[in-house]
């Protein structure tokens, strides 16, 4: 059966049959994301994506280029002259540039800073000094900017003459003499106004800005909230630095969702792809996790051992143990799993503690109530046991499910104001405490009604 | 101590001393998000609510009330005159007319269609058609576009003549004469074109578009992978039917990070934020999947009650139930959450299957050999446990780690192969699998080495 084909197949073929031409046009019809991954893909033959890196026009070479993982850059920066970097690093947008300077080692920034002419140099050096998590960290400085004097006509002459060089010209900024933000005017306005008028007759003055320290989460909120292209970073005096693009944001959001999924699951976070990430990393970011919830599961095996005569002489008890545990700790990470998200969103604030605990206190009566009446029924029908056995057990499980959703409603809430990521009061951390409370209640109802 | 002033008590006092033109004033100081916050906030006084929202400028009005809550733009639809909701409903644009209708009931539907023009019902009943978790579901069909014979010149005067209608001008597209999507253009690149050029000649001919019937969570990938800030929408036979634009991707994005999370915890998902959604509602979301869970951890009983002899013969094995069950339900939870998301992100495929278990088989081999050194010294030094004892339980935990990291990694990859979403074999799910095989595991080795 023949193999299926592959784009980075068919370019390794045209490459051995010297068709360099035909992969020049085969990457022009590409996206740089696509091309990304063809080079991502041929990664093993490192002489080879060097030579095909240098087919590709200048401006999609430096496009693909941000778009490939830190280790291929690396080993492409290492394969090219000083020339080729050059004309790389020139065609780089600057937020790009400084990402990759992050992500260089000390000896590849060196050659990358090297190359860059000296006014990048300049702004990338001033960039690095804000904190990687800030708005500053993931803001650009080329964009287009006014004076509110300037005519709607000169705006638009300058668009065509900088624009170029400008992350987006879809938004544009108004700035006094001083540098500070007084406005924004959108392209579609100037286009649709009257060549006459002044940029400060037309621009929009209620302008939502961030400041560089910001964190980055917060930014992203405001586009989500907002559905900006793109928002204006001022620093303290109100002066425009930069701005932060909605592509930007968008990373910002999906890798704010994968660092909330994974500690929620008691993973410590990484941006690194899962097929990239070597075993030892993965163990890494999981181990310390599995042996801090082991000793924590201690306690509840101390609380058995301490009831171990009760257990002893009413030995069903021990088979209803499981069902007990899953089900205080699957009630109680709804709970929080439901919290931590509203959290993320902006959906709940520390204000609505009450509220949220009150409703959670209903919702767990309730789904208590049920559960309890299903189980009941099932033990005196099926498991058929003695009364007063079901009826510690379905108690158990009222009180559990009331604890559990009322822990994991408020755990998340009091972490976030303390200043803890929530997400560490998923379901790991609440299934054990749940588990131990689970069984003090269970042990307890059971001597008050069995009498053991 | 006075409250905390908070603009929905601004609001409600300007509007006790009658200050209308005030209230204007501040409303035209706000985006449409935060007005719609307000009003959300009033939402116990509805005739106070229409009364604002009159006060309100035709179009920041329309542009609130989309982003206000199903309800509350129910009560106020209800409130307003056949006239006042014509004037909102043209100045909606359509894909958001097209959400309005979708969620109102049929009564208001009926309202709202009357009030449209003939030409914007017809579109509005044409897009109705398509499935709502479908790009045709998400587009707007209000864009900019131009034959390629258009100079630069004629493409920038529809741009200023039909701009303000379109709800994006940054992207154009290019339509041959039967409307089959020939290729994009930005105003950018018109802007930056020699004005007697062709939109032919300057136009990008590699577009990458999706079908109306692609699924929207396809159509985000597309956003986050790319960067575009639109998305062309073909029909069957490549015609342009219209426009996804970013906003509604990061919508997207969002929607499904939070669909992910709730699934994996075993919640039935909703669009509704928390705090509106009602107890009875929250219950009904939980409890189908805490009675499922329940009944599946009756099997673990069963195997508690099937060795119930050996376990009263050694009744120190009960202690250390709740710590094997706990440690596998959190290493299998770990696996499946990372290659969760990795599905979802696009990262891992079916074809990688073999790769990824054979990377959890070696994660689990360190993490168990870690977790059962650990645990061995605690047995023996500090519970002073005898040393078979100690060693049956450290097998166990060796064993449960590498079952439920292959488990935890196969489950969702294969259940997304079969078409089911993979986010339901979260942590729920694995944990309660694994705790059965767990228990099965620990008193197989029990009796091998204990002999009972």
């Amino acid at each position: 059966m023949p193999e299926k084909m592959t784009f980075e197949k068919m370019i390794a073929n045209l490459y051995e049959e010297r068709k360099y031409a035909s992969i020049r046009d085969v990457f022009k019809t590409m996206n740089p994301a696509d091309i990304a991954s063809i080079f991502q893909g041929l990664e093993e033959e490192e002489t080879k994506s060097a030579a095909l890196f240098r087919l590709l026009p200048k401006e999609l070479a430096a496009e693909s280029f941000v778009e490939m993982s830190p280790e291929l850059q690396e080993n492409l920066i290492i394969k090219l002259s000083d020339n080729e970097l050059k004309q790389i690093v020139d065609e780089l947008y600057l937020d790009d540039a400084v990402d990759l300077v992050e992500e260089m080692p000390a000896n590849v920034v060196k050659r990358i800073l090297k190359q860059a002419d000296p006014e990048t140099r300049a702004m990338i050096n001033e960039m690095l000094k804000y904190p990687e998590d800030s708005a500053g960290g993931i803001m650009t400085t080329e964009f287009v900017y006014f004076h509110p004097d300037y005519t709607v006509a000169d705006a638009i002459k300058k668009i065509r003459r900088t624009g170029v060089d400008s992350e987006t010209i879809n938004n544009c900024y108004v700035t006094d003499s001083n540098g500070k933000l007084v406005g924004t005017v959108t392209i579609r306005r100037l286009l649709l106004s009257d060549e006459d008028q002044t940029v400060g007759e037309v621009m929009e003055e209620n302008v939502i800005s961030v400041n560089t320290l910001e964190d980055k989460e917060k930014v992203a909120e405001a586009f989500r909230k907002y559905g900006f292209l793109a928002m204006p970073v001022v620093d303290g005096e109100n002066r425009l630095v930069g701005i932060v693009t909605v592509d930007d944001a968008i990373d910002v959001i999906n890798d704010e969702a994968t660092e909330d999924i994974e500690i929620m699951a008691a993973i410590t976070p990484s941006t690194k792809p899962y097929l990239k990430t070597s075993v030892f990393s993965i163990w890494k970011s999981r181990i310390p996790w599995l042996l801090l919830l082991m000793v924590s599961a201690t306690f509840t095996g101390m609380i058995l051992t301490h009831f171990e005569d009760a257990l002893a002489s009413q030995l069903v008890l021990v088979a209803y143990i499981p069902m007990l545990m899953d089900t205080g700790g699957n009630t109680g990470s709804q709970a929080s799993t439901t919290i931590i998200r509203g959290l993320s969103l902006g959906e709940i604030e520390f204000k609505d503690i009450f509220r949220v605990v009150w409703k959670e206190i209903r919702v767990a009566f309730f789904c208590g109530l049920t559960l309890a009446a299903a189980n009941f029924l099932k033990l005196l029908l099926f498991d058929r046991l003695d009364i007063t056995v079901a009826l510690v057990i379905s108690l158990t499980l009222i009180l559990t499910v009331l604890c559990a959703k009322t822990i994991g409603s408020i755990l998340p809430i009091l972490s976030k104001k303390m200043g803890f990521d929530p997400a560490v009061m998923a379901s790991p951390f609440i299934t054990t405490c749940v588990d131990a409370m689970s069984l003090m209640i269970y042990f307890r109802i059971a001597s008050l009604l069995l009498h053991i």
